[in-house]
């Protein structure tokens, strides 16, 4: 059985998108007393989803999450896809996540992608975050478009990427190309990213196309991986629109 | 009296910086005696800042942020400087920082600021975050080198900048540019980024010579800051550097 979690569903942009999307079943929506958010209403009326209006602290336990936004919403778990699934679509853009931890980066990452017009993601079964409540919080319904694979090991993945002719650039601070200077991008392309502090592991690197960096200008050795990730997925969308 | 903070340094990246800086007194450095970072420890050390091991349990305490990964720092606030002194170094490169409440948030944004090669950012007095031992946490360091004045409005700072040849670069998702086709990123300029939700104050957005967005490519409505804030200050920094 595979996991991918996404059933619980926290924060308005979140819940929004998750009943705006109409792609998985919506058990309820849980609302603080304190919140009126009619457009959140609307949508779950339309689509015959109950709303139940609960105390703050009732909400604020079950959300699990900093900063709940006194909205939620339980879910059907999210729909997971193949990875060869997501290389047969048209113009492959994915986005590889390899080991990082820490949940809201992984949010944060998705509706990057998400907004960057990535066509999936990839995620590995362990040394990572799943989708977490405060993983859907962050990514702000990114979760509800993009398609997500799970993979048992990233460098596994990035050899089947490979012989589905997707080209694989890992971001790396030392890689050998400016992500500005990335010709491939045009081409059905993987964008791996690694964990916070350690980067890409020493396997995942070496199975990589590419080793592309975000320059740097300044004093300090790094950006934080959703940054660096951000400069990378918007140079690639950029190419890739023109 | 100004207030711009900055006295506790949280975590591994920012308490390095501080001491590798130089540029402002360290009182004492508190380490977990769960870690040994012989880097801090050298630093330290070479500085004649004690180091004083604690419990866990004390240092957290000490601490309050998230996750303060063992070390902390007591030092000097950090220096401010005027808005004007900002727009008098050689070729400014600013970021306003216009309502970002969430420490994580600004903290992020300072560090991208500095590796994206910003000789300064402008903090609002009220209605923002100021720098918290989160800030520093999340900014890695990126307090020690960036010059930071602290304004008592942003409308006003957005008009003293213009009167002292400095563009101001509003970033707005309904921005009438994109951010990759700035072509007076060459310019002495300011790029002003809004709080979480709301962005631009509306004042702050009348203020601005242009605004400019992050072209989106999906089906999400906006970004989060930090991803933008990001995008806007490589694209920036690459123009500059050509």
């Amino acid at each position: 059985m595979k996991e991918l979690g996404g059933e619980q569903v926290v924060g308005r942009h979140a819940v929004r998108e998750l009943l705006a999307a109409r792609r998985r079943r919506v058990r309820d929506v849980w609302m603080a007393d304190t919140v009126n958010d009619e457009e959140i209403s609307l949508l779950a009326s339309a689509s015959g989803v109950p709303v139940r209006h609960v105390s703050r602290a009732r909400l604020d336990a079950e959300a699990r999450t900093d900063a709940p936004q006194g909205v939620l919403a339980h879910a059907q778990p999210l729909p997971e896809v193949e990875l060869a699934s997501l290389c047969g679509r048209p113009r492959p853009f994915l986005l590889v996540v390899d080991g990082v931890t820490d949940p809201h980066n992984l949010g944060a990452l998705l509706r990057t992608a998400e907004v960057g017009g990535a066509t999936g993601a990839v995620l590995p079964r362990h040394r990572a975050a799943h989708v977490t409540p405060t993983v859907t919080k962050a990514a702000a319904g990114a979760i509800e478009y993009l398609a997500i694979a799970v993979v048992p090991g990233i460098p596994s993945a990035l050899s089947e990427l490979r012989a589905n002719g997707v080209w694989t650039i890992g971001l790396d601070p030392h890689g050998e190309s400016a992500v500005h200077e990335l010709d491939l991008a045009t081409e059905p392309v993987a964008l791996v990213v690694g964990a916070e502090g350690e980067g890409l592991s020493r396997l995942a690197k070496a199975r990589c196309d590419v080793l592309a960096a975000v320059p740097q200008y300044g004093r300090l050795a790094s950006l934080n991986v959703s940054a660096a990730a951000a400069v990378a997925v918007f140079e690639i969308a950029r190419r890739r629109a023109l």
